[in-house]
Parts: C-alpha cells; sequence; structure tokens
C-alpha cells in the first residue's frame, strides 16, 4: 500500500483534525462525534443542513461544509456509515428553530443510520426531515443498496439546498428543492483502477491492466459491466449513451455538466473527457449552462471519472449559482 | 497505460478546448499558440502577467488563469517546454503599455524558450520583463535543471504578482514582489509512484513496492534519495528538516503552508499530511498564517505530495489574501 497514512484506525480522525487546523476560521472539529461544523453553527435564523456518509469519498462531505454548502457533515470510517449516535449527537448540535435537513446518499447502512437518529432526534422533540438522494443510472439495486445509488449528483442537492437555507427558505420548501433537483439530476461513472482501502492496505477489487469496470460505484462496487479500455471519445460516448435517455435530457434543455474524478485521476484527463461531452451534448442540441470539472465524490485513489447531468430552470440555475465557500473546491 | 486519452499527441489541445468550453465567460483558448489567456486580457490598465511550462502539471498554469492571477498561460506539450515562437507570439498578445511580465520555473527548456521569446518581443519594442522561480531544495542542479528547480511554491508568486498587478502596480514593482517572494519561498516533494506520460504509455521511472524518492521532481526526476516508505508523519518530518533550515525559517515566524497533490493523491490524505506539519511547526514557534492543500502543480498520475513554506509579512500576506478566481481552485 503506498499511501500517506499512520496507523490506518486513525486515518478519519488525522483528517479531519488537519481540516480543522488549515481553517480556524471556518470548520471546527467535534472529536467526540467525528463531526466537522461551520464555526458559525447554529445558526437560529435558518435550517442546518447535514449530510453523513462514509469516509473516503473527500470532498464529500467534510469538505463541502461553508457558507451556501453544509453545516455539518457527520462521517463514518472509510466506506462505512456513521454510527446512528453520531447522527443523533450532530443533530442536536445543529438543531435550530427551523429545524434540521439530514441528507442521505442512498446506501442501506447510510440510511439505516439516519433513520434511527432522526428518530432519536424526534423523540426529543427536534424538527427534523430527511432528503435521499439517488442519482446514479448503473444499477437498480447494488452490493450495498436497495435502489439506485447517490453519488457525485449529489453536489447538485447540496448546493441548491444550501442557497435556499442561506436565503432563509423554511424546511419543507427546502425538501421540494431537494427533491426537484434530485429528480433532474443522473451519474454514471467509470473506474479505471481498484481503489485500495487503509485499514486493507490491497486493492479493494481486481481489474486487468486493459479493463475497465463501466458503471462503477463510488465504494467500487460492480457497475454494469467489465469493458476493454477504449479512448476517452468512445468512455464519453458510453456514459451519455447511459445517462441522456435516462432522464431522458432532450434538446432545448440547458444543463448542469459534471466531471467528477475519482481520487487518481488527474484534472487534466477530467476537462479532456469534458470537451468531448459538451460536443456531444451540443449535437443532441442541449446547451451547457453551467460546468463543473474536479473532484467531487471520490473513491479514495481510484483512476476514474463520472459524468453528471442536471437539467436547469431558473429556479434551479439561481440557486446553483449563488455564494458559496468551501475549503477545497470552487463552488 | 489506464487514462483517459484518445490520440496522445492531442492530449495538450484537447484538454485546452475542455477547459475553454468549460469556462467561456472567463477563458480563450488560441489554438495557433496552445495559449489560454483570460477572455478580458489583455487589459491597457495593468501589467499582463504570464507564465509557461511543459504541461502535466496542472492546474498548473493553464487552470490559473483569472482575476488576479495569470493573464495567460502558454503550455508546451507534456513535460517539454513551450516553443520559443509560442512565447513570442504570446508576449505579443498580452502587451499593454505597462508591460508584460513572464514568469518561468527554473528549468534549461523554459527559460531558454523564455529568453529567445522574450528577446524577439523587446525587438519589437514591447516591454518585457523575466522572473525567475526556484523554491525546491531538493537538489542544486538535476536532469532538466541548472541550479534549483521551480515547484509548487511558484503559487505563491504568481498570487502575489497577479493581487498587485490587479491593484495597479509597475513592473518594477511585480519584479521586486516576485523576487521578495520567491526568496522567502521553499519547497520539498515526496514521490509514492511514478508517473505516466500519455505519449509514452508506461511509467517514467521504476519505484519498488516499498520505495519512495524523496526529494522527487516534478517530472519524476531523481531527488536526494530512495528511501523506504514509512507512516505519513515521519516522512512530513523528514520534508520539514529538508524545508525548514534551508531559508531558515525560525521561532516567531509566520508562514504559509501549502501540501501540494502531485496528481494521484487524494485530498484526505493531504490533509492527514497538513496536520502533522501544521503540529510540528507550532512546537518549532512557527505559525501558520495561510493554508493550502489542493493540487496546484501535479506530475500527471504520479501519487505524493510536496510540502511548502513562505515566510509571511504584512505585504506578502495582504497580497495573498487579495480576491482571485481560477477555474479549479480556491485561491
Amino acid at each position: 500500500m503506498k499511501k500517506f497514512v499512520n496507523d490506518p484506525k486513525n486515518f478519519v480522525p488525522e483528517m479531519l483534525e488537519g481540516l480543522a487546523l488549515a481553517h480556524p476560521d471556518t470548520l471546527r472539529y467535534v472529536p467526540a462525534y467525528n463531526l466537522i461544523m461551520r464555526a458559525d453553527a447554529p445558526r437560529t435564523d435558518k435550517v442546518s443542513i447535514v449530510q453523513g456518509s462514509g469516509s473516503g469519498h473527500e470532498p464529500a462531505h467534510v469538505m463541502v461544509v461553508g457558507r451556501g454548502l453544509l453545516d455539518a457533515a457527520c462521517p463514518g470510517d472509510v466506506f462505512a456509515a456513521p454510527p446512528m449516535d453520531y447522527v443523533y449527537e450532530t443533530t442536536k448540535l445543529l438543531a435550530t428553530p427551523k429545524g434540521v435537513l439530514l441528507l442521505v446518499n442512498n446506501y442501506t447502512g447510510d440510511r439505516m443510520a439516519f433513520d434511527m437518529g432522526k428518530e432519536m432526534a424526534d423523540a426529543d422533540g427536534l424538527r427534523t426531515e430527511i432528503l435521499t438522494v439517488n442519482d446514479d443510472v448503473a444499477v437498480t439495486d447494488s452490493l450495498y443498496t436497495v435502489g439506485r445509488r447517490g453519488v457525485a449528483g449529489n453536489f447538485f442537492v447540496i448546493k441548491a439546498v444550501g442557497a435556499a437555507a442561506e436565503q432563509g427558505a423554511e424546511l419543507d420548501d427546502l425538501i421540494r428543492i431537494g427533491r426537484k433537483v434530485n429528480d433532474v439530476t443522473r451519474t454514471m461513472g467509470v473506474g479505471l483502477t481498484a481503489c485500495t482501502p487503509p485499514a486493507k492496505g490491497s486493492p479493494l477489487f481486481e481489474l486487468g491492466a486493459d479493463e475497465i469496470e463501466f458503471g462503477v460505484g463510488i465504494h467500487g462496487e460492480p457497475g454494469r459491466e467489465r469493458r476493454r479500455l477504449t479512448d476517452a471519445d468512445a468512455i464519453v460516448d458510453a456514459l451519455l449513451d447511459a445517462v441522456v435517455p435516462d432522464l431522458p435530457y432532450k434538446s432545448g434543455d440547458r444543463v448542469a455538466l459534471m466531471i467528477n474524478g475519482l481520487g487518481g485521476t488527474p484534472v487534466s484527463e477530467l476537462y479532456l473527457l469534458y470537451r468531448h461531452a459538451h460536443q456531444r451534448l451540443a449535437e443532441r442540441g442541449i446547451r451547457v449552462g453551467r460546468s463543473y470539472v474536479n473532484e467531487y465524490c471520490t473513491s479514495l485513489d481510484m483512476a476514474g471519472a463520472s459524468l453528471t447531468l442536471v437539467r436547469l430552470d431558473d429556479e434551479i440555475e439561481t440557486l446553483l449559482a449563488a455564494p458559496a465557500d468551501a475549503p477545497v473546491n470552487p463552488f
């Protein structure tokens, strides 16, 4: 295993400690619950937005805490859901009179932890809602999921509800906005290499020298099929052929286009993928109104990328364009 | 080779085309000279700041073009200096009454191209200056260099002169500021894996399963020595032991601390490195005033990282804190 790591069991807390040390004015780390929160949270004048997930997907979600985005992120260990009592304690810490919106990507473990955490918080009389994200078109059910998985398209939900919450929107309106964005968002990914979890110390699965996992999950779960590695443009074509008909995105639509790196792929290659996707969408009469090329939701050190489309309308586009600050990415 | 690439000889132009397509309001691509420039450049009220280098180091430098940063970047092919006539044409296109500042990292090929390009521009009566960056403490001379190499610390020079140029500073003052920042900036890197150039299709050098290249260059050039892979904290200690005494940085100093990923290392690991560096500096009485944890200057898909320190004073800190926009990183 060639990684920067000390004792693998401290991988997550050491990363979180580093994150808080690097951003002392804006972020606070609460070791007892593995929690990263905005230094100014909870703010009584807004709904708090919280997301949890396994670690190993950074910047998701601990590095998406900031103005106009998440108020807190409550991660589990690498590729493991956060404990339900951490979800509960996080919800209590972030509680405001306007409520707490809990975002969950659709994985069975995460959903269980959040359902239980919410139930405990509700028993305390707190006002909470859960919104589930499931943008991945690759498979219906998978290794860790009943139904579609939540992957990089999650960021558009965060950005939209984060912006609306900053403007004072109420909890029920945030649920409406979040569902609306999730409903017009579709993603598909491709893995070129396997990732290596620090505690395992070896690749999570085997991929041949000329094989790619088409529709890969962000924990290395199998996708639709193993394919031969082809040139970049052909890979983009295949991703678009899976994503575009799924909604479907149609001629005349304007979209946000995200090319998300999975952790081990340099940004140069992401822009090369972006180029062809943008051109192919133009040929289909689909106009790219907003572009996102970066790492948003990774799978440790996996080489690979995902492609996300969001169908824009004026409300969504305005929310996506609102000011936001996060440690790693411009939003 | 497991990369997103079409014909390797189109790797750079396709990436640049994607970059311009993704940022149509702010960037313009001039294919004739491999040039990325601000859409609003040249602005007659400011000095234009231009940097060129080999490609493969993205975001350096084509993704550092924007407000308060570079006005243009003129890249060569992967790990190859830009042709001198591209430097000349870029300088002509960016010429303003206040002049053009050409930034060059210290590699023999880049310096030759920029010296010749400048000479041709000067013969046309243009006002130009060259500023050379050489922040890498690893080696004195190297495979492509007489004297120290310019690596990720380059970004602090760009940010400082970019901010000052935006505020209307004259060419001679930008030279003063750039030299001052370069003089207090030191970097050292470590490579865990080799990188694979698209046109070569195989790793550029060999590293054993438990070997690291300590002091590696951003083209995979040898550093100080091959070492055994140790835990992350010990690697940080070794980097600090090389960087801190070199200026030296002393108790009472306040610094900017950058942990830069080399392309294949996820941001989670970078924050883990940051944590220990921040703590060790505090033990030495050195206070971190500004933090940078991200990919700034990569070596294609190499796993690894570099550590940079900049000794801050009020002038440098104010310039580093000035507003700036770039496609990939918050600055």
